[in-house]
């Protein structure tokens, strides 16, 4: 197709029209394929390989696909942008885009908490199929159309730990007073059963917790959490993070850049995205194993939560949904429609997942 | 970058020879991004359409990422090639590509199960992190060259029901004799326990099970099983598929065309298969609980398989894969490394997202 064709075809009419339109409204028409760079702030160090990884395997695909003309920097947490003030800068046009966990913003919105995780919420599989499938991903771009931004998946830990005790923890009782490093929605549901929750920054989590500063951190899973050497000063490792059943990380965008590029771009950032999505989950569900067996093997020792704290964090989280969505349109508006998804997908998925898996686990435990 | 710098960069003299190497050598330096139509069989027909509409949104990314450069015309199976040929199709270059589920090819080596899945196997996640970072895609890869094929992850439909049963079965007992619509590695084990395998087209399954010419047939799961109608006679619906923990389907593709392939269409063609790949798993999680209560409501009667059953079914099928790494150098290579995997992954997911799971799934059981 030759140029005046392609621009007759686009429905304009061939008389220059086109170039006088400008780049910025027209840049399909006028360059399908035009050189672009952008800027990636990432929320997340380069220590966190499996995310920062993930990040610079989108960037890449992103340059193959388009012969480098479109090129992605991904700067590190801090370089360009403090970790948890990448959506402004996403809003405000600093950065193009940011590799981020939407949870990061519940101070601005509760209802940012609910694409990354809510406590006894959705798992891995769940929450992707909730966003991709289930209407999720529509929901969230009108939310995020507020912050001039727009979304798309960008990885999921699966299911966290609980994070490292200085000592056992069996009752709410002895929840009373734990200074325990947890952030989010976790911290609040956590803080109605008497823990006073802690914000520090990962480089002072071992010091705090070595001098009793603190009484327990949570972190991520075994990967992670091995590399911060907090088995060193902590020997209790609870699972699972009830507040993290899955931990979905997206790729926000700012909106206007996102609407100005062409079609061809677009597409491609969607694709390299899922991509990159696949890796990060893979990187650590094949990790994790050999991370939690090198801790074993240094003493650290296993512990679940005992069903007394479940059962009363599992009230206190709902108490919290149910009382925000009553005052907060925006996060009932996602909320409710989530909670749907939410129980339909735990009774198909307790149907043939979960006996599958129930299954050859207890073979493994029976040691066959 | 103009093109006499180009192609310096690219480690060539600038006297004429790149155009002499020929484009069927050098295409990314003769043309970065020409025009290239493929045609994909599929093995799947339109009426599976969360398996058919994802290799439907593949092709509609590659070709907008390109801006229409690279089509990608896709065929429902049997339009082009009968469905369990569609691996002759690509290794003759009968067509370039093709969406299949590698385990309908174990007539040529049973090697070819293990990446779709083998009996009490991975689960989806497990799979694709053995694919993606487990070196399952290396070592199939390696396989795949044999045939001439090179493949990319093409989605996965979860765990799948057992199947549609006209009479209870309880026992290992119960099924001697069985007329069972079952293939695959499934088949193999269940021929262990004294079941009868049957080979049926999907459009004549209904009317076997009807006229009691079987006494049993498995599909996929709720979503694809509706449609064929199938609890109008048989109204027992078994779970879980002990063959099919999760069923990965892949994009194979000729390795010499994939190979004669730009780089950027390398990279657009990985990023619209993870693409693709996530959107299939999403459909059919997002899907399968409106089909299953609808199904209960047609007064469908759910059973687990028996610990009996499923135990005898796990020693047979360790059973039939010890055999046959002993026999066979190529499913040794991929089995026991597989195997290795399979043992951490369960170890690990045992832990955090076992327990995760099964608290909450017991609160949803509870009514809370």
């Amino acid at each position: 197709m030759d140029r005046r064709q392609f621009i007759r075809k686009a429905g304009l009419v061939s008389t220059g029209a086109a170039a006088s339109v400008g780049t910025l409204a027209m840049p399909a028409i006028a360059q399908s394929m035009p050189e672009i760079k952008w800027r990636l702030a990432s929320s997340f160090p380069k220590s966190t390989d499996a995310i920062f990884g993930s990040s610079e395997l989108f960037a890449k695909t992103v340059s193959e696909a388009t012969d480098g003309k479109f090129q992605i920097q991904v700067f590190p947490a801090g370089e360009l942008v403090p970790p948890l003030q990448v959506l402004d800068a996403v809003q405000n046009d600093t950065v193009e885009i940011t590799h981020t966990a939407s949870y990061y913003f519940i101070g601005k919105d509760l209802t940012f908490a609910i694409a990354t995780s809510l406590p006894f919420g959705l798992n891995t599989r769940q929450q992707q199929a909730w966003i991709l499938q289930g209407g999720g991903l529509e929901l969230f771009n009108d939310f995020l159309a507020n912050y001039n931004a727009v979304m798309l998946l960008g990885g999921n830990t699966g299911t966290q730990m609980g994070g490292w005790f200085r000592n056992e923890i069996n009752s709410v009782a002895d929840l009373k007073g734990l200074k325990f490093r947890v952030g989010g929605v976790g911290g609040k549901v956590l803080s109605a059963l008497g823990v006073v929750p802690q914000q520090i920054p990962a480089p002072d989590i071992y010091p705090a917790l070595e001098k009793g500063t603190i009484d327990a951190t949570e972190w991520v899973g075994p990967y992670d959490d091995e590399r911060l050497g907090l088995y060193q000063v902590a020997k209790y490792y609870y699972y699972p993070s009830f507040w993290e059943g899955s931990s979905a990380l997206q790729y926000m965008i700012n909106k206007k850049k996102w609407d100005e590029l062409p079609q061809a771009y677009k597409a491609v950032l969607k694709a390299a995205a899922a991509l990159a999505n696949d890796d990060m989950t893979a990187a650590y569900d094949a990790r994790n194993f050999a991370a939690l067996k090198r801790l074993v093997a240094q003493g650290v020792q296993l512990r679940p939560f005992s069903r007394e704290i479940l059962d009363a964090a599992y009230d206190a989280a709902f108490k919290l949904y149910e009382d925000e969505a009553a005052k907060n349109p925006a996060f009932k508006k996602i909320y409710e429609p989530w909670k749907q998804f939410r129980a339909e997908s735990y009774q198909w998925f307790r149907v043939a997942e979960y006996n599958f898996d129930s299954y050859v686990y207890s073979q493994q435990a029976a040691g066959k």
